[in-house]
């Protein structure tokens, strides 16, 4: 069983990669949140290793300016797994443009090792 | 990528087996939707193998008596990956007393191999 605040702080920095755009800041977060044989898999992308996933966000972040990503409720974890939600949004807006759920096994050390990304668009309002 | 009518067999049959109480019956879904080498968890119990997550429900339905749960909304997969969540309910109720979320890795035939599942009590109405 992993501690709650390093989940916390994991996901955080999952999140803060993924809105970094300065590489070599994200590179440090990467390092931060991923195992070094992690794996990541959305249904439009997938990335293996920590190399191979910021290299992967890299390209997304190029295909998909002017957002961000905020966590949406905190992070559901027991055992080595975890979930949690996020919204993607126009930077700056409180306009959700897509809802992802996010799962992944935790090392003992508190990084993540296989993410599997699902994503929904929100109903209209 | 698996069929979406095949996961969707598969997540009926899942939800059937949880629900079946006459063992034959249950072994004979739990046979059908799990691969002979899955692996389940959740924050409750876990089960390995099919034999020994069939154990596990009967288990989990002694402890529960007079308990159903009901697909709650059209699973989501891609990939060699599901999700899909659920509502346990008193049976022939309508009182959501417990919702699931499910997630679990896919077989090329269509089976559950990794089940990770995470409960949430619903906000009181």
């Amino acid at each position: 069983m992993i501690a709650t605040e390093n989940i916390t702080n994991t996901v955080d920095a999952y999140l803060a990669a993924w809105n970094e755009r300065v590489p070599e800041r994200r590179r440090a977060l990467v390092a931060e949140v991923f195992a070094d044989d992690a794996t990541y898999v959305d249904p439009a992308r997938t990335g293996t290793g920590a190399d191979g996933i910021d290299a992967m966000i890299g390209a997304a972040q190029d295909e998909h300016p002017g957002v961000e990503l905020i966590l949406a409720g905190a992070p559901d974890h027991h055992n080595t797994h975890v979930r949690f939600s996020w919204h993607l949004r126009p930077a700056g807006t409180d306009t959700v443009a897509l809802i992802g759920h996010d799962y992944a096994s935790v090392t003992p050390d508190g990084r993540l090792k296989d993410v599997v990304g699902f994503v929904e668009v929100p109903e209209a309002a």
